[in-house]
């Protein structure tokens, strides 16, 4: 059923803050085979709860600054609301899920962000991945749940992005057999003609990688989430990245970045 | 040092609250040797965050309904917020605390409370404790940090009495060895003299328990909590419940309750 021996899934706020979504995503991925690891991003919820306490969003260039106050937000909902109701989800499906932040225990170990050039506040970029914890968890049939918050040596709390802890969960699983790492989005995968959702790039590697970003056919947002993908392949190990629509989880469909 | 083989302790929302005493009680709390447990009640930090999403708290005969939106607020604070800020702050003390609520790895089950006579909406009474997941957390010198959210066998969450939450995991754990359930809260311990903080009751016993109730030394509140204590002794095997001031957790302080 499953050729590769880990399967990582990264969500984003499309289908988290989406309960129908969320319902007939949360089903599928209780259907993959074998050991499994989710990661969630955050939705809108916590923009809507930072607004009702007051909190300001302050941005900088487009992207937001996480204050002590925000972080405190993301925590509740991103740790607390959005993780615990995935897990109870898949607990409701058979799927035994345990949700976990960075800093239990000692899961994901992540730096501050330097504050310059840009201060974004208490975002953290990721060091490790306990990966002893991690196995350890699958050994026992447990599916890890991680939201987007770690944690740094000193024990503070980090917003940090669910892309980036997808990837540095599967590159950490790498030694330990083939993994393939599905990025979940709203589109059908990378599209050829972005007005044709029918024109999907059915697979990448390094070699057309290039002259598919000079083209402009892989552009805008995309660029950085190939060029990571690209890296976890080749750098990372991993067996294959694919970049799909949450709605075709089991379905053999997206764009597969691979060697 | 400790002639108990786990220790299991409960504090509530007068640490939760506040920073300094949240500090100092994570630094007592990571000094104690061997296997142990932490659960945390919750604190006002829901009610302030109710408030501001425009929630309002209903109140049947003093005690508090958990409506649909006020239990996503309490799975919010509780199982995000207050849970990490005090598993990171564990982590930053070098104690590698992982943060669990009820659904996470199965670990607690719950039944909502039946709606007659009385409807308190969102909560839970717990059915049983996953002792073979708690055990295997604490062999990999991993300490299990619970907040008071249960989840039911069709993966709803509910909210939970910590007291009930602490004496079932302790009550859990006693047929694997010792087990000290420590309950923390904002007096010495059970005071002969209410206005006398230095007449604390130093042991109290299944025998000496109803003189002391009959005699109206233990009363009001504190009735419900020796009840459950002696319970935990008589029926659940722990070895020994003491209730203390938070701020002596390391000191041989409080009322201890034995056979």
């Amino acid at each position: 059923m499953n050729r590769f021996d880990y399967t990582v899934v990264k969500i984003g706020g499309n289908v988290v803050d989406n309960p129908e979504a969320l319902a007939s995503f949360l089903d599928d991925f209780a259907a993959i085979p074998g050991p499994k690891v989710l990661i969630h991003g955050g939705g809108k919820i916590a923009t809507k709860v930072a607004g009702a306490l007051g909190i300001e969003s302050v941005m900088i260039g487009g992207r937001r600054v996480t204050s002590p106050a925000m972080l405190d937000v993301a925590v509740m909902v991103y740790a607390g609301l959005t993780n615990k109701t995935i897990v109870a989800g898949l607990q409701a499906r058979g799927c035994n899920a345990m949700g976990l932040s960075g800093a239990d225990g000692h899961a994901i170990t992540s730096r501050r962000r330097p504050a310059t050039p840009v201060d974004y506040g208490c975002v953290g970029d990721i060091v490790s991945v306990n990966t002893v914890l991690v196995q350890s968890l699958l050994d026992s049939e447990i599916v890890p749940v991680f939201c987007a918050i770690t944690c740094d040596a000193q024990g503070q709390l980090l917003n940090t992005n669910a892309d980036s802890v997808a990837q540095a969960v599967a590159t950490a699983l790498a030694p330990l057999g083939r993994v393939k790492l599905v990025y979940c989005f709203e589109k059908a995968g990378i599209l050829a003609d972005i007005d044709n959702p029918l024109s999907v790039i059915r697979h990448i590697t390094p070699q057309t990688a290039s002259s598919l970003i000079d083209d402009g056919v892989i552009a805008g947002g995309m660029i950085p989430k190939v060029t990571e993908a690209l890296r976890a392949v080749t750098e990372g190990g991993v067996g294959e990245v694919v970049i799909k629509s949450s709605t075709d989880l089991l379905l053999n469909t997206g764009t597969v970045i691979s060697l």
